[in-house]
């Protein structure tokens, strides 16, 4: 089929840049020698995870119970649920660990390993957990050095469920440098190890030290001492990434394929059917070095139209028009054009559907595959 | 089901705030002696519909092709596609014409006029167009006085093609005092009034004069000439509604519950198991007097926690605190509470959900009601 005659907005996913960020990655993982634990929460589809795994079935990280569960359905074994635990979510997870999946949970405080051991108990199980550990103050997570660390260990420990310690250094996702990004992943590194190590001082076994974010995994020199690395987005990239220099736009392998349905000459103003129903309200941009609005806009074929963002949305309108200050010429763009929109982030965009329309050649659809929601 | 048994996140809806907000906008319709076509966008749910529809079945508004069908399904048989057409649409909706509902879009060019007799002509149906107008120069549509108006009135008319004008004063969301935001009820109704004459001053026919936003539908004080008016958000109401007055907090029908799984006393943090991914990216307040952050915070019976917002957000992580500059006390929400978050757009948030957890009373689940989402 060709992509000209699908109904809009969908998401198109271009195949071959999508590989290249994989093989980018891995290649990147492989050079320094760790394992990478891929975050399915980006592409949330299963013909996606199987390409992010260097192994089939290969350890993976979700965010949500229903992720669990979806990728235990398709034979994954070993998964990290990288939200912290609350008691509720126990159960669900037991029920997995039945089927023979291993579970790893996160926490941060005495209350949750509290109730993780009470949940092993009352299910015959063995969920293990990390202790999640922060170095930039972003969220969750507790300071390295924290005497509860080690605390949480013991008690873990006795109840045969400690797993080791995790951190996401979220903060790297303001880092523009290249300099500043492999900072950030020796900060996230040096973290992890040395808690795992003040950990292991105390007699205690620590199998699992891990780490990571999109930018410090791309961007890590040296992994000493971590088990593996996670990382999501870079399946994708995105306009986020781009500006921080992870990737460039023509890395960006997701796009909101839309049609114009209007023009407002007096403003300058192209509209289109993509809003923020499809584009998502994501404007991670703003605060960037350049605002890209709700997303560049490009040709079907993936080729940038100089200047010309979305600028705003209602729920099913896109409203493109050239970045201020740009002394570009706004595109002739007839009612039923085929434009591309690139996400800021490829997270928030993807969610907003149902499948991926995959292409090879950006002409025609190849395939098509679904993806989760929801909890 | 006990309420705190369900897994979270989940989207409760408080049936009976609903239905307080179904009549209270039907009432005041009856008053004016205008229809009530309602906007099934933001609930995109075939049991809500129902409820909001005063006759079984009445008109109704969608954003979305998938909607038209979807409702179409539901044995609607009077839809109004309010977003500009493109000529890929038209193939569905002529669809559904053979199938016995009467399909109404929207245009402002003499390009989609052209293509919707075409398509009439190509399917062999009757497919009719409103003309979209503008009066506050916020998204689509004519000027009032535009002579293309009156050629494309022109045009359709000669293909038997006219319903007739349609404007949505989106201006009205910035619209603070009630004074404001009828002013702007008149605004809209007087520039859709007049092109209707203008345009049977000429021998057409205009049987449709299409007005509507959930500000203006509240605070319009006269509908002379107007055959219909559209809103949707009114259903559930939101944060932003709220901040400009049109309800109160206690009024918002829908919330996100949501889990507490850990604490930062020493940054005054509570995190839950809401992020953006439950919550939307929606910032609607950001620019209102009162910033509510993600939302608003309350117990899980509707109690609002005074000054707690969600401030911060990750994916599948809300950071909840103290507004800035609150003396109140952050109140002790223990590992595993569960917490209710008002939205601030409710079309956003309801949208990140497939379903609707119903409930009378706030403690036990009364049904479960699904959702559309994708197009």
């Amino acid at each position: 089929m060709e992509l000209t005659a699908i109904r809009t907005p969908y998401l198109l996913l271009d195949r071959p840049r999508m590989l290249r960020n994989i093989h980018r990655l891995q290649a990147r993982m492989d050079a320094l020698g760790v394992v990478l634990r891929p975050h399915v929460k980006t592409a949330k589809s299963a013909p996606i995870a199987e390409l992010m795994c260097k192994h089939p079935l290969g350890p993976i990280t979700v965010s949500t119970i229903k992720e669990a569960e979806y990728f235990a359905e398709y034979g994954y074994r070993d998964i990290l649920y990288a939200v912290g635990i609350s008691p509720d979510k126990l159960e669900p997870l037991a029920a997995l660990m039945h089927k023979g999946v291993k579970i790893t949970v996160l926490l941060d405080s005495a209350a949750q390993a509290e109730a993780v051991l009470a949940a092993n108990q009352k299910w015959n199980t063995g969920i293990r957990a990390a202790i999640e550990l922060d170095c930039d103050g972003h969220r969750a997570g507790l300071v390295p050095g924290d005497p509860d660390i080690l605390v949480i260990a013991r008690q873990l420990h006795e109840g045969n469920a400690l797993a080791g310690v995790l951190l996401h250094a979220g903060g790297s996702y303001h880092c523009e440098t290249d300099a500043e990004k492999a900072a950030a992943a020796e900060a996230e590194r040096q973290a992890a190890v040395s808690t795992a190590e003040s950990i292991r001082a105390e007699g205690m076994q620590v199998s699992m030290v891990s780490v990571g974010s999109t930018p410090t995994a791309h961007y890590a020199e040296n992994l000493e001492g971590v088990t593996e690395v996670r990382a999501g987005v870079y399946v994708f990239q995105d306009l986020v990434m781009a500006g921080i220099h992870v990737c460039a736009l023509e890395d960006i392998a997701i796009g909101v394929v839309a049609t114009v349905i209007g023009h407002r000459p007096d403003k300058g103003w192209i509209l289109c059917d993509a809003g923020w129903m499809a584009l998502s309200r994501d404007r991670g941009t703003a605060k960037q070095a350049v605002d890209q609005g709700y997303g560049v806009v490009t040709t079907l074929d993936g080729e940038v139209y100089p200047d010309l963002i979305v600028a705003n949305t209602s729920q099913e309108h896109g409203v493109m028009m050239l970045r201020e200050g740009s002394e570009a010429v706004l595109p002739d763009l007839p009612i039923g054009t085929k434009i591309c929109v690139l996400p800021n982030h490829a997270c928030a965009t993807a969610s907003q559907f149902e499948e991926y329309v995959v292409s090879d050649d950006r002409h025609t659809q190849a395939t098509r595959w679904s993806r989760i929601n929801g909890w």
